[in-house]
């Protein structure tokens, strides 16, 4: 089973639900944190583990850079290589090829573009970059497409929705094509590798020993449980035949039944969303939301919004484009919000979200309490003894004062970039928790805000 | 009981005991890590904790500056401050007024600097060292000496000898005048002084209520726990007179009956140690010793070595201490060293020593290993999914691979220094807790190095 959404209760058009991948479950409505080159800044994974955390984003342009998404494949995929032993979602680094890199040429077949590192030549079609998501080995992967930049007209907007849509179709048939590539079982198969080849280099047989199990991934465990052993003989009993020696290749093997037995332990790949775009004008939204319903997505994300945008074109956007998808299948609303915001977003249907806001305004000092934003770095914190949110069970606000923590941020130190971030992170992560309950309950109401008191309905 | 030093084994003339402080115990030989600024730089408390840290050092000339000894004062102390509830020994500000700050002006009275913060003007001499260390609230505290420059040729040696003796002394009257100034009650005093405030500012008896209990410290108790309630009425009828009005304004209370529940309850000071320079010079060390000795401290630091000399002169330096210092008294060598280098104190006797190397190191990618040292952004790690030292046991070393953590550095990460830092810590607390276990089994044996295979004995 590579990919699963379970809708468990509704109130309104929110949601809560499930996702089932292969390295683990995720509940939603979901925050998730952003580990751009595969790590949160500053917060080790079983701080993670401890806030909760049960998906992260990493950022493909970031990654495709540095190391490299050969290193990332060698290595057995994202989840190896930072030891997160729980979904992962990466982004198709078409975003931040338009807000990062300079010279960016856009043809049909892709975009051509110079690392912001040192300025190297590189180019991203749909096919590369799912070529990229495949060898990273994200759990749930994004098509390709055309980040529509902000303002701009409406011929502009369809046209550059009708290449995205293109670019979609096109992801997707690569994805089909080369899925089973993806290296989760790279460092099972090294093992069966060793077995395996000979002396000479060729490939025979060799009489499984106890303890040289093939890791097999179990995609109905719970977060933090991705694997358990397969004898290596049974696998290899179960394999087929293989469609091509480049698709062993590519896989870094040299033996066709390592590769059988690859496709055969594990069954599970990775799912591809597509991504919705249409600007500022609902009917495009529309459009490129049947459209894509078209090419059969098992999730869809809402693309090139919280661009500079009013707000409220924001919801307007958002409510134009769910109010088209299919009601089973996953909402993820790219690149939002702020606190308030996701609650609003998750009252409108949406089901995922991701942001670099915490962890950034974190290490910028910029706190997110219940008691509102606080600026650590202001003096009047310099003597305050209390903790940083009394309503909050983060370990931060159970230990540290607001003084302490303004005395780190003011002296540059670097244990104030990790705890800020620690805080802001379970806030958002409970505010999402507790959206979820109330969802569960069929309590769930937005704060008094914008939109008044009154449960969001339309 | 504010402090008290017990040998439990000897081998050789290494020693293993155990320091006795009010916020806790310490087993010897130690190694203390540096919290410059009230902060082990990135690594949150609970991992310090985790990672087996049993006293830790902070900079008085640091937290002098920021955020200044009454902000730390005011909110009870340092251990309160940083939250870290175990005991914290302080330097006295000497050395870092030589190293850090620009136009440094000495005479006999004491040592006029400019900040390196923002060049405001300051001064430090014994008795404001010792008042700022109070203030500050460190469980040992040291005597303002003077860092003798090297080279430097015999009598200016011995001059700058004397004048750390004379300093010594004035350290030793000023702290046994002021040391029931040390705010570690305020806390609790805080919330006796609600009790006993009425609306007109008088002082009123208010009937104990049970919850409402004064924190009590009991030096006693084990690492990490620091502190038991007792009833507020019985401690203030346990309360004798005040000294005067001036000490009771101190402690920023109003009322004497406040300031004798805090004496009364607690019992328990500072413990201040002595210095012994001496430079390079064999005769220097020995009288600086017998001088210093002469002065009766609890604890003796050797000062002014690893200042540049060549290694065998500071283990000739040490052994020339060492050899005149009292058996029964606890030996402190500031600011030493390498992994290989602090075993060899340890067999010279030393018991405490403190350095910025295993986490300096750590933030620039250097890692000490039992493979030896690992410069993390070698190239050659950049695919090496191996853990970074096969042989320890820390969080780091059971979850990353080299290959991540090459990634992180070259990556620039705040991770990066995170996780380095929580590895180099944990290789030198292992080091030492493997050193000590060998002396009290008396098995203690130099690694082959420099001093051969036999075990140190001269």
């Amino acid at each position: 089973m590579s990919f699963r959404f379970d809708i468990e209760a509704r109130d309104g058009k929110a949601r809560a639900g499930r996702l089932v991948t292969p390295h683990g479950e995720v509940r939603t409505p979901v925050f998730m944190p952003v580990g751009t080159v595969g790590t949160v800044k500053g917060v080790p994974q079983d701080v993670l583990e401890e806030l909760g955390v049960e998906i992260l984003l990493n950022n493909t342009y970031h990654l495709y850079l540095r190391p490299g998404v050969e290193m990332v494949r060698r290595l057995g995929g994202v989840q190896k290589f930072m030891a997160w032993n729980r979904p992962i979602l990466t982004d198709s680094g078409g975003f931040q090829v338009f807000s990062l890199s300079d010279l960016r040429k856009v043809t049909e077949e892709g975009v051509a573009f110079r690392s912001h590192l040192d300025g190297s030549s590189h180019f991203f079609s749909p096919e590369s970059a799912m070529a990229a998501q495949i060898g990273l080995g994200a759990d749930i992967i994004m098509a390709f497409d055309e980040c529509t930049e902000h303002p701009a007209e409406y011929a502009r907007t369809k046209e550059s929705m009708e290449m995205t849509l293109r670019w979609a179709a096109r992801s997707k048939k690569y994805f089909e094509e080369h899925k089973n590539e993806v290296p989760w079982f790279t460092g099972g198969l090294k093992s069966a590798r060793e077995l395996i080849r000979t002396p000479n280099g060729t490939a025979e047989a060799v009489p499984f020993q106890s303890g040289n199990q093939v890791p097999h991934p179990s995609p109905n465990a719970g977060p933090g449980c991705g694997t358990h052993a397969v004898p290596f003989q049974d696998a290899v009993e179960e394999s087929g035949s293989l469609d091509s020696q480049a698709e062993a290749h590519s896989l870094g093997m040299t033996t066709t039944r390592e590769m059988a037995a690859a496709k055969a332990i594990t069954g599970a790949t990775q799912t591809l969303f597509g991504i919705v775009q249409g600007g500022m004008f609902a009917d495009l939204r529309r459009e490129s939301v049947q459209r894509t319903v078209e090419l059969d997505f098992p999730g869809y994300a809402i693309g090139g919004l919280s661009v500079g945008e009013p707000r409220p074109m924001t919801y307007e956007m958002v409510d134009a484009a769910i109010r088209f998808l299919p009601e089973d299948k996953p909402r993820y609303l790219m690149g939002v919000g702020t606190p308030e915001e996701i609650l609003q977003y998750v009252a409108q249907g949406v089901d995922m979200m991701d942001c670099v806001l915490p962890t950034r305004a974190a290490r910028h000092g910029l706190l997110f309490t219940s008691e509102g934003r606080i600026t650590i770095k202001n003096a009047r914190y310099a003597g305050d003894e209390g903790p940083l949110d009394p309503q909050c069970g983060c370990k931060v606000c159970a230990r540290y004062s607001r003084a302490y923590l303004r005395h780190l941020y003011a002296s540059n130190e670097l244990l104030a970039q990790v705890l800020n971030t620690i805080h802001n992170l379970a806030y958002y992560l409970d505010t999402m928790r507790r959206a979820r309950a109330a969802i569960v309950r069929g309590e769930f109401r937005l704060p008094s805000a914008s939109f008044g008191e009154a449960r969001y309905n339309s």
